[in-house]
């Protein structure tokens, strides 16, 4: 006995992906919500890859549910953008198998993936008004010391993503970097970043260990983030999501775009190592 | 500015669907273990769409999350298999409206839904053994009076799904209809069945009011049920998931008869009607 073949369902479609269209909405809604104060600001849309925590506590965050889901902004934790040194390690081995596996002649699967290791040093300043919670950061090469950027990052909002199948969990966060002149001073503190930055087609995926200098003490992370490339890109799809008078192909281009970037988030932690 | 083709991610596949997976997991789990002393029992696998609310109140289950998702079987809730008589009619309007436009010629979309109107009663008596909770149910048809079917139902598995963004939880069982002998004696109480049930390739979907009668009292209740139609094709193919020794179809035939199950329990719940 065997299975005929099914359609998708009753009306022939898959249904709507509601874990989809919930992270487009939010992306969607945070970008056309910005400050207009910053007109030279670069959005950034980010995943990192880490841990939950419960507030005030070291627990990783436990909710009754048996699959991947989005919490409400009032769930009360805090999101660790670290993970176990071995953690990081098993995914630089997956990244770079898929390196040289995706340059292969003949490899249909997906694009070929960029590579390239940069040694950076950011340092931190207090903002240039004295209302402002916001820090300047200088970022320099860190062999040449040439400054690479100074800016300060804003940040618009965060969408809180729980795993309880996986060793980690995700954070997806919309930000703004304001470039701003070299502040005068010292730096507060500062931090070492020795940072793989692969690149796949809309999108960067940087494997970071960071160390941070501040008051003598040293404190090292290792850091998974995915990133959407082209700010000026998600700018132009989002500015024509749903658009009547867009071609279909512009009216859906956002929303592919945040599909292709849970999928890349989502392969990452569903290839995530148990942490401890 | 426009979208270049993207891949689906960087391994050039969609993740793992994790709640399908699930589901799949859990069906095929209780299937498997299923107790062996009703070789004549017939599994029936189904979703129900209704309310999933606290024990010991009225509420709405809350939970802090965004997006549908699969509650732990430790959460304590009661299902509620009923929906406001507007949502059902609604139901009815949208099957009725897709058994037409699926019959048309020309229409490519899915196969087109059979559908039939039934009458029935349903009788219940106390099971033959004084041990066993498990009442026997005898159906008629109520126009000849006929005995369609004599058998207690064994209830081996549910999974709760909690769907907050829209006016209607689900919850998949797995049971074991084990046919009886009628019993003697007199019935405890009887419900009426009024039911219009679709079918479409491997599925049921039954839409059904219910008027119970126990002591005088009555009581009305509006179900909606989706119920993989054809017992032996699921035992077939949950035989053959995974099995390196069949063929690639045969191994994947359970999880994609699952899918089906899935996407239509989901596409009904995401056209329910907001309740109250």
């Amino acid at each position: 006995m065997s299975l005929p073949p099914l359609s998708l369902s009753i009306l022939g479609v898959e249904p709507l992906d509601e874990f989809i269209k919930e992270v487009a909405d939010f992306i969607h809604h945070t970008i056309m919500k910005r400050p207009p104060e910053y007109p030279t600001g670069k959005v950034e849309v980010e995943a990192k890859i880490g841990v939950l925590r419960e507030r005030g506590g070291n627990n990783r965050l436990f909710l009754p549910v048996l699959v991947e889901t989005i919490l409400r902004p009032d769930v009360e934790c805090r999101f660790e953008s670290n993970m176990q040194p071995q953690q990081h390690k098993h995914f630089n081995g997956l990244l770079n198998k898929l390196k040289i596996t995706s340059s292969q002649p003949g490899y249909a699967s997906s694009t070929p993936l960029e590579y390239s290791h940069l040694y950076l040093v950011d340092s931190f300043y207090p903002s240039e008004s004295s209302e402002s919670r916001d820090r300047i950061r200088v970022t320099r090469d860190e062999k040449t010391g040439n400054v690479i950027e100074t800016m300060k990052k804003i940040r618009l909002g965060d969408l809180n993503v729980y795993s309880p199948q996986r060793g980690a969990d995700w954070r997806i966060s919309v930000n703004l970097e304001v470039p701003v002149q070299h502040p005068l001073g010292s730096a507060m503190h500062t931090r070492r970043k020795d940072r793989l930055s692969y690149t796949h087609e809309e999108f960067i995926i940087d494997l970071t260990q960071v160390t941070s200098t501040a008051g003598g003490n040293h404190e090292v992370l290792h850091e998974l983030e995915v990133e959407i490339a082209r700010p000026e890109l998600l700018l132009a799809t989002a500015a024509k999501r749903g658009d009547p008078n867009a071609s279909e192909h512009e009216r859906s281009a956002f929303d592919e775009l945040i599909r292709a970037f849970v999928n890349n988030a989502r392969i990452l932690v569903r290839n995530s190592e148990p942490s401890g």
